[in-house]
């Protein structure tokens, strides 16, 4: 056996930024030479951020990033760090055009490098394209077909990318014949409840088949509307774990391994037949061909997952602070309405960039009830945020002497009404403007157009009500001077109380838009409700598969009639959020003018 | 040789009407047989609609179109139409599941199917998927290998589906080796501009390399953000065009050939291996063995292509008719300002809907011209639409009590609280709301979001400022007791004078929003800025291809910069109109926190 530390840098670029992302290789390069490690990894398209989308059908973009990676071989090598190993993602494109008319423009690669001493000294780009969900890389990636298997101290270490590890043949399963001592897999995989668990066990079961150990580096950090979770493991090749970083946040994972002695492969390219009929060309390069002295090795790490609510509110809080900062505001400007929703919207975006930098404003009718302006106001001085109150009846009367309006125009002009404030405040201020529609009521329409659902970013847009309830509580439980919080969770801000006024978590859910509106009026329990919407929106079930779910007939019915006119309408009124954008589900894309109904 | 008389329905589907769609492929085919065709083509998923998007992925969708299909060949049968060869466009699934990450769910198919005596003779399906543009199709369908053959009265005639027309290799690649003697393609090709003349030359080297007759078949319709133009087409086995269809209407497309007689070859299966590296499988069948005895021949029908003005603005009428009537209104409203882009849209509602359902609101401002609203007034009585007056002044100042507000935040309350105006009369008539804004302003962010931005569709987001001019005045010119507008031009309504005023064409374009206003205070001259934004938002050239195609270097960092913090702050605030959503140019998706610059 070969001794070997590696380091894994689970860190945050930003897409586009060149500069900064490189500056930030050369950072945690320098951070894992100063822990002694002989190889470090990045996570998939490091250098550009991810995802890139379109912007690598750009050719001036795509030789941008080209050359920022020679740059940066360079530059690493002049620093002093040229000695150590440094696996990067980034864009590059096929030499060899083969234009094609229906291929990418420019047959952009989702590559992944090694540099040593200011050198490129091999690339190799990601296989296996994922082409749904949130995923569309058949539009913007052409596929490599390399498995590149680099000598270090004696290892062979083989890298792959991303999706090539969750599909079957390509460059994993020729990894055995290729004799790797270890499997190196680089990753932009974002976050879904309970994904960090179909995670570890594709991790292991891949390592089985690979005959080696694995190591998984992955990306983290909020970018547009996925929020990428870290999580980053090594496991050994029987797919026991030896070292995990923690999640959602940047984390340098050291480990020393005792891997295999590579036998005496020459360097070279080599030709194999791949399950899924493709021929991956193996290219050897000997970087260190002979193991180190045997050295004392470092303890090891592993970090103990998250529970389900504390994972997803810590996702909530990395996609709000990233999307505010990488969108370059510092401040936010929300509505608060003293109801549940707009409460933990507040309390996120207090986790997320700090009370101070958090701008409530509050906007009364005629019938908003007392309760909900002194819980309102309650919440605001228990997180110390920024609060202002605009009574909007004066504003209600002046369109009123215009308009003759009646039941859900009279409702929704009221909501309107308070959109335009906050726009306005933002306008004025520079506050970003966070918006409150949870996933039960965006999935069914119970929101208003221009109205509650505009703002520029919907923290809990991805999330069911009962959720809601479920995440407000356990906040809460997270807060005061006997909590461990600020150990544990380093995501949650120290209040010394609980954020959320008791009376928010505990009334009867309501808009306010007309007299004793109860959300039941028009919705189903939500205990009955949310359970239909996710099999539904997310799962994508027909109606007998909902009934044979065990889902009530009439409810299923209710639902789909729901959520089919919400959709239907969101979808006419282009401006409306999309449900599930962000990354516990599926994205439906579903035609506008639909008229295919489940019944 | 053997005569054929083939019909090809260029017809108007509506995604998910499975019902509806087959009543029209029944009374289409009744049309084809009166006319005495020996065989009817429908388009590419004629009996889905195009484009489904991820209703594909729903197994139930799925289940629902096979059935439809079985249906509809057993009414065919019981209404006397049995005998008649109908192909058509359907939904389907690849029987043999292969189950693999990364594959649609339930491996759809975007498929093809002949169908005689109450029965489907034969299945097939696209084998290029096109993934590109407006196209995401690998997500929703695995592709098909086979070219099905079929013998009508002696002839074999061959079908593939739309992109296999585009791309090189597959079906198209392997017609002249099954000795076809007509091609025949079914397609849903989505308008741009110019595209016919581009068709037309594939349709003829295609035929050249088929060695045979190519009878192209198209879909039209507006369908969501897609306008299809119809246009089919038959070209002789030189290229030479032998009858089109006009455009933008439903038609039925009859003609008369002569085409080699089939030779001897049997039914069955033969495996032919394609130049894309795939097999294809030609599938043989025979319906009617023989040649038709001599019979005298229709004359032959070749509409002449409409001008480039006319087809563009065809495509708008047709795009805004179907989304109204498709998404179940009868009616729009709109805010009509007395500037050139309400006035133009106003024109197209009328033309699509008639002038009876279009109701325009006029909101003057106190930053409103005198010249404004008597324009405004004049187009209302030139073309008879609805129209009321809400002045704005009211709302405004009940906003300022509670607001200080100063520059765009001010100017951009104006545009939200007429917004507010339109979208109340939407809720409360019903009435769809068409939004005014023109691809110029969207690219460089001239206009407010939530504001002149918000409705349920924007006729003219596609089209650049100098173009509306265009239109504007070409509309002007087919109006009148002297034109011969509605011989030619059935979609334009027969005005008995110039729809739009003349003043409001020459006017200089300004928001209005503060005193004194211009377009050009804050965007460089249209003359100059609408070619650079064709030539970085459509062709996505970057910053040195922009100056080495002409344009001024100033210019070129200015428009740059106005396109990406306009397209940087409309994916901010999700909520405002994509730009290039319809039909003209390439749909761009480039990342929201985009971080790099073209300089």
């Amino acid at each position: 056996m070969a001794q070997l530390r590696i380091a894994l840098a689970q860190v945050n670029p930003t897409v586009g930024d060149l500069d900064g992302n490189a500056d930030l290789i050369v950072e945690w390069s320098r951070r894992a030479a100063d822990a002694g490690a002989h190889l470090v990894a990045f996570p998939e398209m490091m250098l550009t951020g991810y995802p890139v989308e379109d912007l690598a059908l750009r050719a001036s973009f795509v030789e941008a990033c080209r050359r920022a990676l020679d740059r940066l071989a360079r530059r690493l090598a002049d620093e002093g760090l040229g000695g150590l190993p440094v696996v990067t993602g980034y864009l590059d494109r096929r030499s060899v055009g083969l234009v094609r008319s229906g291929q990418p423009a420019g047959a952009p690669l989702d590559a992944a490098a090694w540099l040593h001493n200011g050198e490129v000294l091999v690339r190799s780009a990601k296989h296996h394209l994922p082409n749904y969900g949130v995923f569309d890389e058949y539009r913007i990636f052409v596929r490599g077909d390399r498995l590149p298997v680099v000598r270090v101290h004696g290892v062979d270490v083989a890298t792959v990318i991303c999706e090539d590890l969750w599909q079957d043949g390509g460059p994993v399963s020729v990894t055995s014949t290729s004799g790797a001592g270890l499997l190196l897999s680089i990753n932009a995989s974002p976050y879904e409840r309970n994904k960090d668990d179909v995670r570890l066990d594709l991790c292991a079961e891949r390592a089985r088949e690979a005959g080696c150990a694995l190591a998984y580096v992955n990306m983290v950090g909020g970018q547009d509307e996925l929020v990428f979770d870290g999580d980053s493991v090594i496991v050994g090749p029987d797919g026991t774990p030896l070292a995990r970083a923690p999640q959602f946040v940047e984390h340098l994972l050291v480990a020393d391994l005792a891997l295999p002695a590579a036998d005496a492969s020459e360097p070279g390219r080599t030709p194999v037949d791949a399950p899924d009929g493709t021929t991956i060309t193996v290219d050897r390069h000997v970087l260190t061909p002979d193991p180190l002295p045997a050295y004392p090795v470092l303890p090891q790490s592993a970090a103990a997952p998250m529970d389900d609510l504390a994972e997803i509110y810590a996702a909530l809080v990395l996609g709000t602070r990233d999307y505010v900062r990488k969108n370059g505001f510092r401040s936010v400007v929300l509505g608060l309405s003293g109801g549940i929703d707009s409460a933990l919207v507040a309390t996120i975006a207090s986790d997320a960039i700090g009370p101070e930098n958090v701008h409530a404003v509050l906007l009364p009718s005629r019938y908003s009830s007392e309760g909900s302006v002194v819980d309102a106001e309650d919440l605001v001085k228990r997180q110390g945020i920024n609060s202002s109150t605009v009574p909007i009846a004066d504003m209600v009367e002046a369109f009123e002497r215009h308009l003759d309006l009646h039941g859900l125009a009279a409702e929704n002009l009221q909501a309107r009404i308070r959109a335009n404030v906050w726009m306005a405040l933002s306008n004025e201020h520079g506050h970003l403007v966070l918006t409150g529609g949870n996933k039960s009521e965006l999935a069914t329409g119970y929101s208003t157009l221009y109205g509650d659902s505009a703002g520029g970013f919907a923290p809990i847009k991805d999330v069911f009500k009962l959720t809601v309830w479920d995440l407000a509580r356990w906040r809460n439980t997270r807060a005061g001077c006997n909590s461990e919080t600020s150990r544990d969770l380093p995501f949650l801000h120290p209040f010394a109380q609980e954020p959320i006024p008791e009376a928010i978590i505990v009334k009867e859910p309501s808009a306010e838009l007309r007299p004793g509106q109860r959300d039941r009026d028009s919705l189903p329990e939500y205990t009955v409700l949310d359970p239909v919407l996710a099999d539904y929106v997310e799962r994508d079930m027909g109606r007998e598969s909902l009934i044979a779910a065990g889902h009530a007939p009439d409810l299923v019915d209710r639902a789909i009639r729901l959520v089919d006119i919400a959709e239907y309408k969101r979808r006419q009124y282009p401006p409306g959020p999309k449900i599930t954008p962000k990354n516990f589900g599926r994205d439906r894309r579903l035609p506008i003018t639909n008229a295919w109904r489940e019944r």
